[in-house]
């Protein structure tokens, strides 16, 4: 899907950080089979484009993402009838959760992924979020992990991202209340890593992301964020240690290892020759993989 | 074992939360074999009754629990010449420990649990509390997982629950020094959720208590409490995004679902018609598994 | 390797607590191949030597560890043209990463590690307190996983432990910029338990090693240390519940558990009979495994 076909999110791209913008504001960006589809696509776009560094995602307007489009009511959740959605295949032989297809999209990008939460964040807008590195929140952004309210489960693979990333207790806490907590909670809770005044979110995710674009290895940063996605699934400190016992030798011989220890000791900012589209792309273990 | 035989716990039922009230005074609720099969009877009462929607557990008097009854002194831990606790099997020719009993019992339990700690809760009376989803502490509570001191080992799974409730790091400073140490110190290192005063600390469990009963689908949290604390031994994001592809499609087709979305677009509160004893409950696995 | 072989670290045990500094202050404490060789040893004489109750690690000078020493400029990474390391052995083809082989070996010492971190700790001198137990950070502490910046990828097994240290998002931030960052932050990041100004630093982590010597049986310290570590690895509590019940039945009929009861009733400081280098070794298995 071509970028100028997107209709539910904006797509840019500037100085190595792609912007996502969730983009339904008259239904609060809410959370569709299109923006699924969309979403998907554009992270196939920045995998292939090397001037990408690193992704900031926010919403249009007063939120960020309000959940799944309620517009069908009491239906909403109920499938049948509908044309199903083969696009994903199926897993177990039902079709796969949208929200999973866009969390585990997220979750295998090759750059960082950094949250601008400008607004509520509820169901899969907060469930969406947890695949992505680092979630910087607007004070006036709001969470909910309100499956249990809807009569639904958590979706998204959320059971299993959400205890990773703050805990169970906090995991179970918001899981079993179902409540809307606003942007002090969630810092208390270690869903976000700090909350700004909503005028300062957008530059402060951008900074977060120069922070990288302007000092790091894209080849680095990617095979980074494979290794430590996959070791939480990993068994054992071995796998760790058999991995990058590998990437450090093949690494060490190459370019970006030689610019960077040259830079650092000639105080000046590294200019990294190598492309994370093209060296070393199958050192590190693609995640998540299928079992 | 019906709940006028108990003699160690106290059981009630008001409102759709349990209350187990550990009922051993004189001995500031010191955990004895007897305590173990009623905490598993009450487990058993809890998960058949439709009317129980939340679990809190407290401690009578000034102690949540003092950990084992060392009324036998030196030999409190030497199993020579006892009666063997049959009940409950072996594990690998061994029987098994009673904490672990208790922990891995209320870990499968199909409504959330809540430790309201009154006082000390050490030993098995702190790793009793480990499967339990959210502790909240009395500003007199004291914890210790002091087996160390005691010349044995932490107990009732807690080397595999301790990490993953507080962190590696908290978890062994507390087990290697096996200090006993106050609430603050348990809300730093993120042991419990929050420090209220004691005269608040019931109110404070009950008003978390009636937060889930009064707002969430009964089917919902228990099969959102079984995939939370499962995905915790999953090794892929995979496991959950299978389960919750299959649980949306079934869910979202039942009456819950559609109670919970119509509920929240009438703004009102919800009145959801299934039973967590009947339906889906062979939807997520139960949990813990033996292996 | 006798202690009166090291010349990059300095061995000492006085009242139950091995010192290790590193000692290359000319150089910041940069980590080497003879380092490693001499940590290895340390740690084999720790191991043998039942006068150490715990250890506490810390650097000479104003750096804790400046990471790998860069005096051979661009090729610091390279391993070409040079001898390989034998000593390790292969791991799936290739030479051992000697960060990973400290880490690995720190990993699986019978008795607690604390850190005391006295200055920069960068590169393989932050990873290789991971598996550590607890790090203390003076005033002058300072952080940095800064592989991306130098255009290799974080080693020393460290994309198994920073998640599990300090959690997957806070882990991801630190790796993907590569920034320093002072004591504070490494505070609110979880990655230390506490700040002191440096001028108390080493009484600090005295302090608590004090606090496991003096209380503690070496045995069950060390079967905790090793249940606890190995448990991250387990699929199931029930893993641990199978471990425990064992332990608790052998150890609760020897002489330490009487002792530890004993001591505790008649409000006595414990003399714990038993050793560590002896009894019960067998208990837990060895940790990490290679798989």
């Amino acid at each position: 899907m071509p970028v100028e076909d997107y209709t539910e999110i904006e797509y840019s791209v500037a100085d190595g950080i792609a912007t996502i913008v969730l983009d339904r504001e008259a239904r609060m960006n809410a959370f569709t089979g299109r923006m699924c589809d969309e979403l998907v696509a554009a992270c196939d776009a920045i995998d292939a484009d090397d001037a990408v560094r690193v992704l900031v995602i926010t919403g249009r307007g007063r939120a960020f993402c309000a959940g799944a489009d309620l517009g069908e009511g009491g239906s909403t959740f109920d499938d049948r009838g509908r044309g199903k959605a083969e696009r994903y295949g199926e897993i177990d032989g039902v079709g796969r959760d949208r929200g999973g297809v866009v969390s585990l999209r997220l979750a295998a990008l090759r750059v960082p992924v950094i949250a601008a939460v400008n607004g509520p964040a509820v169901g899969v807008g907060a469930t969406m979020t947890l695949p992505m590195d680092v979630r910087i929140a607007g004070a006036s952004a709001r969470f909910g992990f309100v499956f249990a309210r809807r009569g639904i489960v958590p979706e998204a693979a959320s059971s299993w991202f959400l205890p990773r990333v703050v805990g169970i207790s906090q995991a179970m806490e918001w899981a079993m209340t179902g409540r809307v907590f606003g942007a002090q909670e969630a810092l208390e809770g270690r869903l976000v890593s700090r909350v700004v005044p909503d005028e300062e979110l957008l530059d402060t995710a951008y900074a977060l992301a120069r922070e990288v674009a302007e000092n790091t290895s894209s080849v680095s940063v990617a095979l980074t964020r494979q290794m430590m996605w996959s070791m939480l699934s990993a068994s054992s400190p071995w796998e760790a240690h058999a991995l990058d016992s590998r990437a450090v030798v093949e690494l060490g011989r190459d370019a970006d290892a030689a610019e960077g220890v040259t830079a650092f000791l000639e105080k000046r900012p590294p200019a990294f020759p190598l492309r994370r589209t093209r060296d070393h792309v199958d050192l590190a273990p693609g995640w998540p993989q299928r079992p």
